[in-house]
C-alpha cells in the first residue's frame, strides 16, 4: 500500500506530465492545502520527484519543472521503474509470448539472482508492438520462490503490476546496464531485422526491499527516437 | 576540497575496483580503525558507495560487494561522473581537437544552459581514441560566465579535472539522456563509419551545486562491449 507522500508524489508526477504546471510548482503552503496533508508529507513527496529529476530546486525561489531535453514523447525515466508504461499511447502496446516455461536457474541466472542453479525460475520471452511498430524483445527470469504464480495470460499484460498486486513484490532498487547490442541470428529472425543490426539493450536486476534480487531481464528496444533518462546526484564532489 | 567521508569513499571505491575486497566489506568498527575516523564518517562514506550501486546492504550482516554483471572491464558507472576515466587503461585515451571556439549560445544551447542566446559559450568538438580504437566523438558547450578560461591544450586532457581544480566547478547533479543514434554524414566522415550506422549516444546537462547548468554535451560512443551502469532507488513502491 502506498504511503501518503507516495500518493502525493504520483499525483504531482501525473500533473507535471500533463503539463498542468509549466514553469513552477505552487508553494509548499498551497500544496499542503490542496492535498490536505502536512508540510512533512509535501516535502517528502517533493524529494521523491526531485530525486527522479522531475524538479529543480532553486534556493529561495522554490521548485521548478525540469523539462526534458527536446521535450520528447518517447522518453522513459529509469528512476520510476515504469518502463514502457512511461510512453504516451501506452495502452496500445501488445505482447506476443514466445516462451513461457518453468526451468532450473542454471549457473548464470542463478548467480544473477543469488540462488542455487537447481532452484526454479519462470522464463519468459515476449515481443512487444505498438500498432505496427516493433517496440521491444524481452527475456526475463523470475525467482519462483518470490513470484510463486504466473501464467501466459498474465504475461500478455504488465507482469510488474500483477506481482505487485498479488505478491507485494516491487523493485526497491535495481541495477541497470545499458549498451548497444548487435542482433544475433535468433534475435534477427524473431524481429525481422538484419543480423548484426543494432538495438538499445538494457539488462536489469530488480531487488526487493530486503535487497534480494527477484528478476533478471534483458530487453532490446527498437522504437526509433526512444530515449532513456537518468538523473544523477554526485555525492563525491 | 573533498570532505573526509568523500576521501574515504573514494579510497574504498578504488579498493573495491582493485578487488581488494571480494565478497564483503570489513565491519564499520574495523573501517573506523583503518581510516582513523568516526563512525559517522564511515557511515556517510558507505552511503555514497551504496547510492552508487557499489555495495548491497543486507540487514544484520553488513555491506557486500555488488559485482557488476559479466564482471566487465569496459563499464562506466554513471553516478560517479568519471566518464571514460572509469575504464581500465584510461591513460591511453588520446584526444584530437576538431573544433575549439567561443560562440554565442543561440536559442537551443541557450535554453539547455538557461542563458540568453547572446551569451558566450565555449564550443568544443573532439574525437577520442585508445590505441587504434575509436572511443568517442564528443561535442560540448560550456558557459563562459562559469568557465572563464579554456585552451585547446587543456582540451587534450580532462576538461572536468581542469575546471574543478581552477574554478571549483563540479557536477553536483546531471541529467543524462541515452539513446541509439544513427550517424549523419558529418559524423560518419569524422569517424570513418557508415552513414546511418549506430552509436550509443549520451546527451547530458551538468549542473553545479546551485542547480545552475554549466555544460551541455553530446557524446557518441563507439567502443564495442562498452556498458553504462546506473543504480536505481525506487522511492515510489
Amino acid at each position: 500500500m502506498a504511503l501518503k507522500y507516495q500518493e502525493v508524489a504520483l499525483n504531482l508526477a501525473d500533473k507535471i506530465k500533463a503539463h498542468e504546471y509549466d514553469k513552477k510548482l505552487p508553494s509548499e503552503g498551497k500544496l499542503m492545502e490542496e492535498y490536505s496533508v502536512s508540510r512533512n508529507t509535501i516535502r517528502n513527496a517533493l524529494n521523491v520527484l526531485y530525486n527522479q529529476g522531475l524538479l529543480r530546486r532553486i534556493q529561495g525561489s522554490g521548485y521548478f519543472i525540469n523539462h526534458p531535453l527536446h521535450n520528447q514523447a518517447n522518453i522513459v525515466n529509469m528512476a520510476n521503474k515504469n518502463g514502457l508504461h512511461d510512453l504516451e499511447e501506452k495502452d496500445a502496446i501488445l505482447s506476443k509470448i514466445l516462451v513461457f516455461e518453468t526451468i532450473l536457474a542454471g549457473e548464470t541466472i542463478g548467480s544473477y539472482l543469488k540462488i542455487d542453479p537447481k532452484d526454479s525460475v519462470y522464463h519468459i520471452k515476449r515481443i512487444r508492438r505498438r500498432k505496427d511498430e516493433l517496440v521491444s524483445l524481452e527475456e526475463s527470469f523470475y525467482r519462483k520462490d518470490v513470484v510463486p504464480y504466473l501464467t501466459e495470460e498474465i504475461c500478455n499484460e504488465s507482469i510488474s503490476a500483477f506481482i505487485k498486486e498479488h505478491f507485494q513484490v516491487t523493485s526497491k532498487t535495481a541495477d541497470e546496464y545499458m549498451s548497444l547490442h548487435r542482433l544475433n541470428e535468433e534475435e534477427a529472425e524473431l524481429t525481422g531485422k538484419d543480423v548484426g543490426s543494432s538495438a538499445f539493450m538494457i539488462e536489469e536486476i530488480n531487488c526487493q526491499k530486503n535487497e534480494q534480487p527477484y528478476d533478471y531481464s534483458k530487453t532490446l528496444y527498437f522504437l526509433p527516437d526512444l530515449m532513456f533518462y537518468s538523473h544523477i546526484s554526485n555525492y563525491l564532489d
